[in-house]
């Protein structure tokens, strides 16, 4: 039977993958627009983006843009594949 | 957004649920095909399908056959209907 990866299938990182995956490759996104996106505080998605940064599936570098502090937020090549794994997973369970 | 269905959505009562609809309406499973089905224990199983059945997604019927227990689950139109939109949220989700 298909594995669901835990770590991915919460539904907040779920989404957080999916709207990182949807990017093109190397591309990043930054905290702000990921924040009103997912409609999440910043301490929700701060938290759920730290999970998945120690996991390995996302970096996050800050920087300073006219002089205010941004962070960017980009998947990392293990973060498509066992995202792409987990989603095969999904379609096989619920195609079952 | 998509609204996922948080009780559905965790990865055992997921297999379960997508099991049960995949039956003809009305049609019902045995416990232990279940069981062996998903790899589950008989702990594991009941606690999810306590919750289920408390959720009125599903209903579990005790029978005598050739005098020893049987469980027979069986799932409702409203957990038939929830589990499509949980499945319709998901695909919203993956496919963004």
């Amino acid at each position: 039977m298909a594995d669901l990866n835990e770590l991915i299938h919460q539904p907040v990182r779920l989404r957080i993958m999916s709207a990182l995956v949807a990017l093109e490759e190397g591309a990043q996104v930054d905290f702000t627009y990921l924040k009103k996106l997912l409609g999440l505080t910043d301490g929700n998605l701060g938290t759920h983006l730290l999970k998945l940064e120690e996991a390995g599936y996302l970096t996050q570098d800050k920087a300073f843009v006219d002089r205010k502090p941004r962070t960017y937020i980009r998947i990392t090549a293990p973060g498509r594949d066992d995202f792409a794994k987990h989603v095969a997973a999904l379609k096989e369970i619920l195609g079952g």
